[in-house]
């Protein structure tokens, strides 16, 4: 079958053929039909992950058939049973173990969830990391509440976008930020209330200015901005954050953050519980994921060089 | 009667002889047996909070008699409804508002708890404003369940003993850290089972091989130091800060927070459903605040001298 799989010694996956996979007890094999990338897949060519096992099958997300039925993955093995951290041999699909840039998977099971009916096994692809990620920072961890007023930071990367049309169906002000004024204008035309190019030295007063500060940080950036964050706050308010691509946090004024009782909530990733809500969630109110392009597999280093240069808005899908 | 006031233009407040308060609409008129500091009281005389007022009675905490029976106040007015964050027009009893350092105070009926019965008026006046903030911190806050691990940082500030105390009581393993070794033999002799000194580098290291790590951090520090209690965190836990005695949150690794799913949490007083629920809890578990000393109202030159010193285990409480 068909596979992408690492190579630590080189800079892009490489296609192989490689040998059906091996059922093992409470596996089913999964007909992959479509996958999607996540900035992990991008990180592991680099070598930035640790437990990288060059000829492991890559991709974390997947939509496929068995036995005449469609069904999403949940990427996320052995959580565990603690809703409030993941066990330590918790892991994401796709290296070490084998993951989704292929024809057929080895899968638990009880990962397996049907597709959301509303969606095409494409659309479909498009949701499971970025999904379970930005649902359990939004409500597991946030608690965000229908009419609170939310900032999403980085508009157009897969959790970002996800976390948007969350907050959005559940009735909730939304505004964003991005260094790119298209994606700002892209996320106004579903629904922002406002946009802030977050380069712009004045955005933490403008927003402030415009909407009185926010309820809900959802942030995937950290980095010196951080305390931009804080400001934009108001009581009560909540930041989690998922990734930090802008790196450490910078210094952090404390005193605002005790006297306005923010909650500041590192998360990352979903339990098995968090994905079947969000999976509820989807279905519930029809969330479409926003695809970025669709690429056949074989075309997959167009995908790898398009992530890498950050210019998408949404997920990049392959179709298998 | 005798009042303790701010003047703005002396580094000590001034002892005056000052008219009976007189009854707004709902208050009555306490007399206070017995009151204690807090550090906000030093930082007023040094002009460092908003809103201070020459001629204002200080003092946040008391304890006094009303119709024959004994009261504490909750000094926390006008916290509003909202168990989350404190209305705009909250503030903490004394400066501006006349506070307990006197003879009398015209208070709202509805901020009077009547004493715990185990504790005499000196021990209940030691109560208030610590035993709020920790209990808001410790349980409304970082949710502290019993048995978890607990580090409370700068042993032998008041809301730090409580918190200590508070822990203790509801079967939690405890350590402390404090810069003061004597400070920390006390501590231990009050059940805590580890001490570290802060100033030691190694000291977290120290901390995760002893008890391989907390759950809950209590902390009124902040400062350089704060990633060390990013550090010392086991998956899943929160660290809750009521102070920053050690000025700004340096650098904080993000992928420590978010990958062992940590909450940080700003915290300050509490609401009249935290202070009332503070109030049983120390009544159910027959806690007694620890005093460093208690003084004659009339020697609050003294009391002031010693918490700017921060030689203190404990409150420092005044007769009257």
């Amino acid at each position: 079958m068909r596979a992408i799989v690492i190579n630590q010694e080189a800079s892009m996956p490489e296609h192989v053929d490689k040998k059906m996979p091996e059922l093992q007890e409470g596996q089913v094999m999964l007909n992959i039909r479509a996958s999607s990338m996540n900035h992990r897949d991008v990180w592991i060519t680099k070598g930035l992950y640790p437990g990288i096992v060059s000829g492991a099958t890559m991709g974390s997300d997947g939509c496929g058939t068995w036995q005449g039925e469609d069904y999403v993955i949940n990427p996320g093995l052995d959580w565990g049973l603690n809703q409030n951290f993941q066990d330590s041999r918790f892991r994401v699909l796709g290296v070490p173990d084998d993951g989704t840039f292929a024809d057929y998977i080895a899968i638990d099971k009880k990962y397996l969830y049907l597709k959301p009916s509303h969606l095409t096994v494409t659309q479909a692809a498009a949701l499971p990391l970025a999904g379970v990620t930005a649902y359990r920072a939004l409500f597991s961890r946030a608690g965000l509440r229908q009419g609170e007023k939310v900032l999403v930071t980085g508009i157009g990367g897969g959790v970002a976008l996800m976390a948007f049309q969350f907050a959005l169906a559940l009735g909730c002000t939304v505004v964003v930020t991005s260094g790119d004024a298209a994606k700002i204008t892209k996320a106004m035309k579903m629904g922002a209330v406002g946009g802030y190019d977050y380069k712009d030295t004045n955005w933490t007063k403008d927003l402030v200015t415009d909407f009185g500060g926010v309820d809900v940080v959802i942030d995937g950036a950290c980095g010196p901005g951080f305390s931009g964050l804080i400001r934009v706050c108001q009581p009560g308010g909540r930041i989690a954050f998922y990734g930090a691509t802008a790196g450490q946090i910078g210094s952090v004024n404390p005193q605002q953050v005790f006297w306005k009782q923010l909650s500041i909530l590192g998360s990352t990733m979903g339990s098995e519980s968090d994905f079947g809500q969000m999976i509820d969630f989807v279905s519930k109110h029809h969330i479409v994921p926003v695809i970025d392009c669709v690429l056949p597999l074989d075309n997959y280093r167009d995908g790898f060089s398009r992530m890498a240069e950050g210019k998408q808005f949404g997920k990049i899908v392959f179709s298998h």
